[in-house]
């Protein structure tokens, strides 16, 4: 499949590693190319910069985030919740129509310290207002549950013995979504119902952030047992 | 050890039949004990009036709020989160002094209708509420992330295969609380931190009610997997 990675991140590397590894044709999109690929600093989070891990996957392409979307069939959103919707716009409604987003972003407000609260919840969610602001997208909120290596390979843990959720408006896009996290390694992919259902997965973050604090790893992940 | 429930509802009385099998001295509570005891119809949830499932536990005795937490060591929350503040200060202040509050309640607001959505969330929980307006208890949040048999019984799935969540700020009433869910079944009780952990717990509710939904059960848990 012709995929979109918006996000250069811990997240957006992930994803794009491990879908070009499983042989879809990749495309990471980012602000400004130039300037990404000039960084030579970790970022925030301390992670190595775009261009040290491009120079070791050498078959995903760099590209803004209008032309990274617009050849792509499904468009992955790795980037920040908080500018998320900015960057929809940055990629162009004319190359959003009729993709299916898989929505990873978390709606973190980071800006009184650790851990961030939330900036919508309970009564609306970033999964709806991305699926609100770009009609022409078909939004499917999925992995934004579990840490970025956990999403692309489950069997890292318990041999993937653990769950993952979606939620979406689309049957066929989360038909497609399910096939690809399915890919991915995952073998309980739960359908929570429509983008509606996203106000649950994103407020798993608030103890999501303070497991990994008593755990002191990102390496867990929650499973439905029933 | 001698227990306190407050609340005749389900967890109310899940928690006292399994409490007074394991040995306790257990008083539920209630606002008129006359009038609990007259009631013939089910709940609003559907469950048997108090006064048939007290028929079946004559060890349990039921007394008004201030009469249970008076004699007791322990009290357990098990009110609605809506008028859980109002019932601990018809219990008095004075018979709350120096108690462990195991708190179980959930902020549901279901006055527009299911899912209901949380009417304290993400910069405060009901468990700092409840901590905040009554400073002679040690609160310790629990229990509030899985359905009442299962709070009491977690082998009734997965063998009790499955996780459980413990918030609070004091170390000694937190260790007895733990002490008692593992007399219940619980194997992987998580000590999440202080109080103020209770958010990620009560935000737990939003996913747990829609897999409520998609499971079709309410017979399920989470299982922190790492």
């Amino acid at each position: 499949m012709k995929i979109a990675v918006l996000g250069t991140g811990m997240v957006g590397q992930a994803q794009a590693g491990r879908l070009a590894e499983l042989g879809h044709d990749v495309t990471v999109g980012t602000r400004d190319v130039a300037a990404t690929m000039a960084r030579t600093t970790p970022d925030g989070m301390g992670n190595a910069p775009y261009a040290a891990w491009a120079a070791r996957h050498t078959d995903v392409t760099l590209a803004t985030f209008a032309e990274a979307a617009a050849s792509a069939e499904l468009i992955v959103n790795a980037t920040s919740g908080n500018v998320s919707i900015a960057v929809l716009e940055a990629a162009g409604r004319e190359n959003l129509a009729g993709r299916i987003l898989l929505d990873i972003a978390n709606p973190l407000d980071s800006s009184k310290g650790f851990p961030p609260t939330l900036f919508v919840k309970d009564t609306d969610s970033l999964g709806e207002q991305i699926q609100a602001a770009f009609d022409e997208l078909k939004v499917v909120k999925a992995l934004n549950t579990l840490t970025a290596a956990l999403m692309v390979n489950p069997k890292a843990i318990a041999d993937g013995d653990h769950s993952v959720f979606v939620s979406g408006n689309d049957a066929e896009a989360k038909k497609t979504v399910i096939g690809l996290l399915e890919s991915f390694g995952h073998t309980d992919v739960i359908d929570l119902g429509d983008i509606t259902t996203a106000r649950g997965s994103e407020m798993v973050l608030p103890i999501w952030l303070r497991l990994m604090g008593v755990l002191n790893t990102p390496m867990f992940n929650f499973k439905i047992v029933r």
